[in-house]
């Protein structure tokens, strides 16, 4: 699809592919609606709230339903010509294939050479912002990490102009959990993530003292470099993070007097950093959907694929996640994978969600969500057609772990769930310093300290939700080409990495959306 | 133990009971010292840091270490007088008995009768605060209940001299879940139990619109009733609750605004409350420990057993939970159950934990945290013999799961993890209206809407972390009488209860602590 049917649209209908035997409303379409489609008549026999589909050919029961060219689930009953297409007719039965005779990398994109400007660290990554960050080992140093976060305002930021601001990265774990277990080794990981990102100029590490997840464990298993007394002359290596503990400070009071002088001092050294042009090369651009709905995958989605196919011609990085979304799209990735050990790992961590959540009786294609639903989408190989759309066209260069550092250029995997916070998050602990995020129903989220564009599929939530929607995909639903629409929102990206503020950031989110993900059981 | 030894702690030594075959230091006793205790001399070896556990005769490599008059578990090494006893040299080998026979509920505790003022709801149920809460359904909406708390401050707060604070109660989740499966139940029942807390005066409850714990699925599954679209007039009625979605107001600036201007009703609402007496029987002491130490069996665990005994005594509910940390203590419990199915369910609480951890392939016993060890506790049964010692000496009355409304009178578990947050949370939740904390390490937590009491187990941390301790049990290593101390702490809990501010309310904490503990996948 690279315009969506004009006529149709105009209707208020789009008809995906031709061998698709259902097509979907973009509009609430009355009972009794009579539409003229790919050359014959159908009647539709009840109302179809828009974004949700009705069979446009009779779909006998246990056949599949065909949207984007492929099956989505079988009716679970005869469909007629003009039905209403949702839960009550249609499921899914996904098998993944674990064949990898379809390995078959497509060709690189034509190169393509345009630059940003950023900030250049030491490391030789590039920043799109330039914050300082608190970051909290343990939920027991939370409020200390707020609290020193809350007494840099705007007025007093003004003092550090090339700074955009200190935020304080605190989650709700860090202890009692299995030493250097799976959870606690999740948690490192994002940790040293976020302490090593390339928006972030200047960092401190800030625990309770007795927690597991200290400073120690930081050193010894992340690799942290830790200054024990730093002091402005040991605070301008570039290397060095310093780590404060409460006990050691002596409570909450003395902690946040003292870490308020540090982070001073980290300001004035982060505020040394300035922008300069950068190679697009050094983006790291996460793409996430959150709150889908039955447009997502037809137009914010191919949107964001466009972007990643330029971000790739432009030898950067784009990493798509939300493992538990690519279950039933598994196979094009698969088949974009450039070999056959790439694409084992996608399956291997395809096959881990299975078995994780058949510990719970659960299933991995619990979703979509109850909104997800409401909006149109009925099963999880539509979700997932629609959102692994978000990967563009090129070759499926790795696979990662969650939060584990992103190395390689082209497009790539990182294992998360798709819970928007966790799953972006895991991204840019991997060093993302640019976030899609695309949405039908309409998200507020925002992300510290990497901005997040967000990309409304639907003209309606656009307008309804303003303030809070950088970009609109709705326009592809009125005849608008996808190539156009996918450049404008490039540049639109390079922008962002040059320093414009996204609405979330306006907005001042960020603070609350850190969620790292983890895995095992809370003791 | 009513009574530590004077004559030992004189020495920098406690030998609890005449059977321990291990003597604990309380100050760092040189390699080399000569003690004389219980008619004997013995030399130390080598240093012992205070806090940990040094023998005061042989033990035989294989058979039990005893402290309290129990094993905490068994030599792994031939033991000699003197030695450091600690991981090096004990391990734990708990296995949990299911014979019910030992069920024989203690004699009741001669009846007191005590008061404090309270703020008395229409439910019967007596608040020790006054709150107006802002609940967020799901993580999407985090941000914006934080935004309208902050609006809230100090000076604009004098308007409603009656009220506490506004604040946020806000989470890492909330969707990516299977539909009321196990994650969404334990998050639905946390977000009622303080939508209806007593120390909550009125609450709006804030989300996206499309996450899975929409208001429609906390209406149906958990009783809360709303007013979708609330007026002055339907604010007064008592058991409506405002529900709003970022998504139906237009985003995140318009439901700012909406939602101040609704908070502003709901503190007119809560102000109306006013304190008035109360029986000490309306209230509901959650019981917690956290960065234990060597001590903190030996001094404020003991002491808050005091008081737990006398909130019995006066009618009260007393609720113990940290499941982990039961573990090892768990027989002591099922003696003192009301019947054997109280006893039975504790005991099946115990077995799902095994099970939990068991998929995981991880151990309950993993804890004593590396913190834990630090201070000297090497088991976990040393660790519960000292932490079950907070629920006294009355009968087990009830047992609950995690975040259920508590309403028994006398002593209870409530399921939990030991991690603070999580634990207290829960208890809230069920109904808690005051908390006391106990810690050795130095634990600075706080906890909106319920005031926590934090007790600190040895002099040295209650003076390094002076503004953060509320009381001092490490008096009781210098010989006071444990009874003295415990009613000088419930004395100050009815102070408490009364309005009197503790540590963590002066300096503002408890608006990060609010950690829901679920179980199950985030998809
Ligand atoms: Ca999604
Ligand atoms: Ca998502
Ligand atoms: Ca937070
Ligand atoms: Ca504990
Ligand atoms: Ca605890």
């Amino acid at each position: 699809m690279s315009k969506v049917n004009e006529s149709a649209a105009s209707h208020g209908v789009i008809h995906l592919r031709p061998v698709d035997n259902v097509a979907i409303a973009t509009a609430t379409l009355a009972a009794g609606t009579t539409l003229w489609l790919s050359g014959r008549e159908i009647c539709v026999n009840r109302s179809i709230p828009a974004g949700h589909k009705f069979a446009v050919a009779s779909i006998p029961s246990g056949l599949p339903v065909i949207k984007y060219g492929c099956p989505i689930g079988n009716a679970t009953a005869a469909v007629f010509c003009g039905d209403h297409v949702h839960t009550h007719n249609l499921t899914d039965h996904h098998v993944v294939s674990n064949d990898l005779t379809t390995v078959s990398p497509p060709s690189p994109p034509t190169k393509l050479s345009r630059t940003f400007d950023g900030f250049h660290r030491a490391d030789g990554r590039v920043g799109t912002r330039n914050y300082v960050a608190l970051i909290s080992t343990v939920n027991c140093s939370a409020s200390v990490c707020h609290k020193v976060a809350e007494r840099f305002d705007q007025q007093r930021m003004k003092r550090w102009p090339n700074v955009d601001g200190v935020f304080a990265a605190t989650h709700t774990t860090g202890c009692a959990m299995q030493f250097n277990g799976i959870k606690q080794k999740m948690l490192g990981r994002v940790l040293a993530g976020y302490s090593r990102h390339p928006n972030v100029g200047a960092c401190l590490i800030l625990g309770l003292g007795c927690e597991q997840t200290t400073a120690g464990y930081l050193t010894e298993h992340q690799g942290i470099v830790s200054l024990y007394a730093p002091s402005g002359e040991k605070l301008t290596r570039d290397d060095g993070i310093p780590i404060m503990t409460m006990q050691s400070e002596g409570g909450t009071r003395a902690t946040i007097a003292k870490a308020e002088t540090f982070v001073e001092q980290l300001l004035d050294r982060a505020n040394m950093f300035t922008r300069a042009p950068a190679d697009a090369s050094a983006l790291v651009v996460g793409t996430e959907c959150g709150g889908s709905d039955g447009y997502s995958g037809l137009t914010a989605n191919p949107a964001v694929g466009v972007v990643s196919d330029r971000v790739v011609a432009c030898g950067g990085t784009s990493v798509i996640s939300e493992t538990t979304e690519l279950y039933g799209a598994e196979h094009l990735l698969v088949a974009r994978s450039r070999t056959p050990e790439v694409a084992q790992k996608l399956l291997d961590r395809i096959q881990w969600w299975k078995d994780y959540v058949a510990m719970y009786d659960g299933q991995i294609d619990n979703n979509p969500s109850a909104g997800n639903k409401a909006g149109g989408l009925t099963t999880i190989t539509e979700k997932s057609l629609g959102a692994v759309s978000k990967s563009g066209s090129t070759t499926l260069e790795e696979v990662y772990e969650y939060a584990t550092p992103i190395t390689s250029k082209g497009l790539v995997v990182m294992d998360s769930p798709g819970f928007d916070p966790a799953s972006v998050t895991g991204k840019v602990a991997g060093g993302a310093n640019l976030v899609l995020f695309t949405t039908g129903r309409g998200s507020c989220f925002g992300c510290k300290p990497t901005p997040v564009i967000k990309i409304a599929t639907n003209s309606a939530m656009y307008e309804s939700m303003r303030d809070d929607m950088d970009l609109n995909a709705g326009t592809l639903l009125e005849g608008r080409d996808l190539q156009d629409v996918g450049e404008e929102f490039f540049d639109f990206a390079l922008e962002v990495a040059s320093g414009r503020k996204t609405c979330s950031e306006e907005l001042g989110l960020g603070d609350h959306e850190f969620v790292p993900w983890t895995v095992g059981p809370t003791l």
